[in-house]
């Protein structure tokens, strides 16, 4: 599959790595095509690797990865071009951080009654958006194993067949089928994004990011919900 | 242990009625010390249960649970009464949810860059308030056993003894000292806060109330911050 990755930042050099490691081809995109830190992943990433604008990642891909900063994603992606966009699977991994401190933890700039997933569904309404993969550190994005026992990604998101898509990408990262924790639509990206306020704490006690949370449930209790609501 | 609970819902009653169940004596506070849930509540708990006003459970109490609708939480603690409430442990176990819709998930009052803790240990800065249990359903509370498996409780706070006086309680409910997880200081209570956004859609997917989250890290890995930040 072709995949283009917007983002030269920790995340989305892991993930472009680790999309081309899976056998992918790959083009990572940045604000300016010539850049070092750009040039130095393509030439470390074989020949499945490739580096364009923002604009050229997007084209490329069949699929497209947001792991910008979340408070810029909107702009990243309008930079990316609409026409880009149409059609395809955004796998959004990004989180609208706010920080204003070195000492205190992050806040959100999109939250409660709306979040970055929405906002970009709304603003490219024909692509489909899958919020995935915000919950927890890259290395452990891309390489769930790294970690043993269970634990949960969360996927959100309005279309079905790119969620197909993406849980297929996930598998190959190393997800197992029970661990992809389908919440719903593209409003559900609300939780794993205010999940960030529980994360960034259990980071200061933990004090590395090789953690993530397992949902655990009993499969016995009747349901209190019809199926499907 | 004389132990105040303030509000007679579900939660408030889980929690009284387990209260004395391990032993201690409980007075159950709502609004008048007459309404009928209130008058059952207490004939069905036995002698060491006996119910008042917000003013009567907070001043019997040397610990004091706040199981109120986060939203009015406050107003019910001015009611109680700040001499009732002074250099005593307020165990919160509220959430600040705005309930527009039957439909809609909720969503929260207060968030973001404060929480319902930090308000409460603002208005009564002489009470030791320890943000608790507030992640869960009231049955995995106070009976976390119920749930087979490692899963986890938060808890949030300034101060180290009334942590400590919280962590028994937890305790004796059935709470492990490995699945209680000290977050730190009471500011840490906007993370299981927010943390109710992906729990609301987290239930519309398992259908029933009988899940909670288990944190899982490697502890092998070397630790990236010094201990104590």
């Amino acid at each position: 599959m072709r995949i283009g990755v917007l983002g030269t930042g920790m995340v989305g050099k892991a993930i472009a790595s680790r999309l081309v490691e899976v056998g992918h081809e790959v083009r990572l995109g940045s604000r300016t095509s010539d850049n070092e830190n750009l040039l130095n992943w393509v030439e470390e990433n074989g020949e499945s690797a490739s580096g364009g604008t923002f604009a050229d990642a997007a084209a490329f891909g069949t699929v497209v990865v947001n792991a910008t900063r979340g408070i810029i994603s909107l702009d990243v992606l309008e930079a990316a071009g609409e026409e880009n966009l149409a059609g395809k699977t955004i796998m959004d991994v990004a989180n609208p951080l706010v920080i204003t401190s070195e000492v205190e933890p992050p806040s959100l700039g999109i939250l409660n009654d709306d979040s970055l997933g929405e906002r970009i569904q709304r603003r490219f309404p024909t692509a489909r958006v899958v919020k995935t993969l915000n919950t927890m550190n890259c290395d452990i994005m891309v390489n769930p194993k790294v970690l043993s026992g269970h634990h949960n990604v969360f996927v959100s998101g309005n279309d079905k067949a790119a969620k197909d898509e993406v849980a297929s990408l996930l598998g190959q990262f190393g997800w197992g089928e029970d661990t992809i924790f389908d919440l719903g639509d593209i409003t559900t990206a609300r939780g794993p994004e205010m999940f960030v306020a529980l994360y960034s704490r259990m980071f200061l006690k933990i004090r590395h990011l090789h953690f993530n949370i397992s949902v655990v449930w009993d499969p016995n209790v009747e349901p209190l919900l019809p199926e499907g609501v």
